[in-house]
């Protein structure tokens, strides 16, 4: 075996070659050397070097994580593998839980060797397999994993996880970019198009946050579903911006792209009836990650029976729901948590993200866009919790993504 | 036969006599005779005359309720029943129906030979049956029926009805009112109960407007399926009435009584963990007639999964619905209306009335408090409309019913 250290950089940049091979360095491109040497350092006695970004406390992100680094011993327990991450998206969940204002929390711990216990920040990524314990059974070095569930802490170059934490996916014609963020959007899009009421074909759902990851996930498996869709979205800065934002979204399959304010204008339940033949075909489903007053307008869109999921809370207001709404027009009001989703239906999970992939392969559905990150060895604190900041403010270009090495 | 007219009187008043005897005037007792002259006018050529409290526009029942005085002719088609009201519950719904506020609305038609189109008040009422069309199979006079689905108007003393749009009734041990009022609140609580979620032995629902006939239903069918409950009622005019309110409904099968002012208290959530051994046991269920802030609180007391139907909005505003109720919780909404669920579920309807009725008889359910309005034939126009308003302000003593003649 090469040094641990050395393997990883390897089996992305050098495809040609199967997982099982063990190459020496001297078999590598200088490019690839280049970059093994940006990202990685061999501690002594075959120890990899490794960091992460940690807190002690809860708080702003940019008050409370730091870069820590760390050692992971060669020696791995039976059932536990280590892992290199190619790609770590920042969701707005990851910054909540960093804030302490998410229900669900990793663990504070001193297994980093932190002075202080602390807790490693980020749920979702794309792993590469390093090296396995004796006893682990469904992967091999190389192979791609997803996390089982949140909290395994995943903004960090390395993991030594425990095999039951992890799901394999089949990594051929995908990007660690396409795995690293398949498992929390366009699964919770999905779930919510499947699992609450049955939109047939040529019936409709509406939506708001349609630019969003979900949003664009929803509009897309709804089209290959034979859905019809109503998707709303904030004003843009400019008309133009607007307009080519309602042109990207009918691109990846919306049937219509309407504003805020025309969901809030009068006369737009008129327009729904017109778009549904006075009504004859159902609007029966609605995804909300906003609340507040435009949430509202968006229930009375909803047809009789109608079902409001609701997964997310931009606006921070509550929920506004009429009596008349529960009683008269059936309407009913659930959420969906991906994570406590993921917990309890861990082969559907499996099936679904398989499923999404598949899909992706298949060039039938599209990516999310993405700002990349670069976390390299030399990679700056600063810059790594700049991106964290800028995801909260909400960047212009896409969702923030870290990209480890040369992924 | 004897003339339509004293049939029905006779029937309730003579329960030794078998409802297919067809007895004489003659074998009346003075007393029964005395009701049969007060109640009915035999018309010529054996028309029956008939009283309707009618509206021909939506609005205040003061102002536009006025008693109809009509003919029912004796020949009747052949699928066509002649009932006679027994007796027939002012419900909050029938107001609004009266108002406008509603969304089902009894038709608007000349058939009872108003001046103008006009609709038949009420929706729920025991009836008699007085005489059957020829083709009609399941009834025979003498028989018990409540309407099968609103808007049949039973504000009313005679119905000419047609045979689909009733459900015939065991009326053995039973009391007019026991029967004319199981239609609405009872079935209303006892599907509530069943249909949302499965409360197990020894676990919870909670419910507002415990007090209500749909409250203490509930409070009475739980306890008979081994539920516990927490019943938020409102403050009383004294310390001494709230006290006496609370033992009522202890007597009922309350687990706990607690008021709004306790509910909205700080520490109350606590209160609940206690009682239910520390959350060990979920609160699973929420019975809403209230909305706005005292349901937000009452929402906080379910247990996670837990389920909030609402059946009423008596304070009349929205229900405030926290985004993370919805996700983190994940806390269910939905509305039950027993009219949309009765004309969709004839069978079950059928069933859960029975049901009711069979503990009623075995004495394990008790009515609710009414207050009985007399409605004879000589009943003046006013006497029936003050009974009307003083349930939209709301009885002190209990549910207002028209009792008609001697039931």
């Amino acid at each position: 075996m090469p040094p641990i250290s050395v393997r990883p950089a390897f089996a992305s940049s050098v495809r040609a070659l199967t997982h099982n091979a063990t190459p020496r360095v001297s078999q590598l491109t200088p490019r690839v050397s280049q970059a093994i040497s940006r990202r990685f350092k061999s501690g002594p006695y075959g120890y990899t070097q490794a960091k992460a970004l940690v807190y002690s406390q809860n708080g702003e992100p940019s008050d409370v994580l730091s870069l820590h680094t760390h050692s992971i011993s060669p020696s791995l327990p039976s059932n536990a593998l280590l892992l290199r991450s190619l790609a770590a998206p920042i969701n707005p969940a990851d910054i909540n839980q960093i804030q302490g204002v998410y229900p669900s929390r990793p663990p504070f711990t001193a297994l980093l060797g932190t002075a202080v216990p602390s807790a490693i920040a980020g749920n979702e990524a794309c792993f590469e397999v390093m090296r396995v314990g004796s006893g682990v059974k469904d992967f091999a070095p190389g192979d791609w994993a997803i996390a089982r569930a949140p909290c395994l802490g995943t903004w960090r170059t390395h993991v030594e996880a425990q095999e039951d934490s992890l799901l394999r996916v089949e990594k051929e014609g995908l990007t660690p970019v396409q795995v690293g963020t398949v498992g929390v959007n366009p699964t919770t899009a999905y779930r919510m198009l499947k699992d609450f009421e049955h939109v047939g074909e040529g019936e409709w759902f509406i939506q708001n946050g349609a630019n969003s990851g979900v949003g664009r996930a929803a509009i897309q498996l709804g089209r290959l579903w034979g859905m019809k869709s109503i998707n709303i979205i904030r004003e843009r800065g400019t008309e133009e911006e607007t307009e080519a934002m309602r042109n990207e979204l009918r691109g990846l399959g919306a049937t219509h792209v309407v504003t805020e304010g025309e969901l809030m204008a009068r006369g737009f339940s008129e327009q729904v009836k017109e778009w549904t033949v006075g009504g004859r075909q159902k609007v029966k489903l609605g995804l909300n990650c906003v609340g507040g007053k435009p949430t509202s307008a968006m229930v009375k869109c909803l047809s009789d029976g109608g079902h409001l999921v609701t997964y997310g809370g931009m606006a921070k207001a509550p929920l506004q729901v009429p009596t008349a709404a529960l009683i008269f027009k059936d309407v009913k009001f659930s959420g969906f948590w991906v994570s406590r989703w993921s917990e309890k239906n861990l082969d559907e999970k499996r099936r679904t993200v398989g499923e999404i992939l598949e899909l992706t392969r298949a060039g039938m559905f599209a990516d999310v866009p993405v700002q990349k990150v670069q976390w390299d060895w030399d990679t700056k604190e600063e810059t790594l919790k700049e991106a964290v900041t800028g995801t909260l403010q909400g960047f212009r270009k896409g969702k923030g993504v870290f990209v480890f090495g040369d992924t």
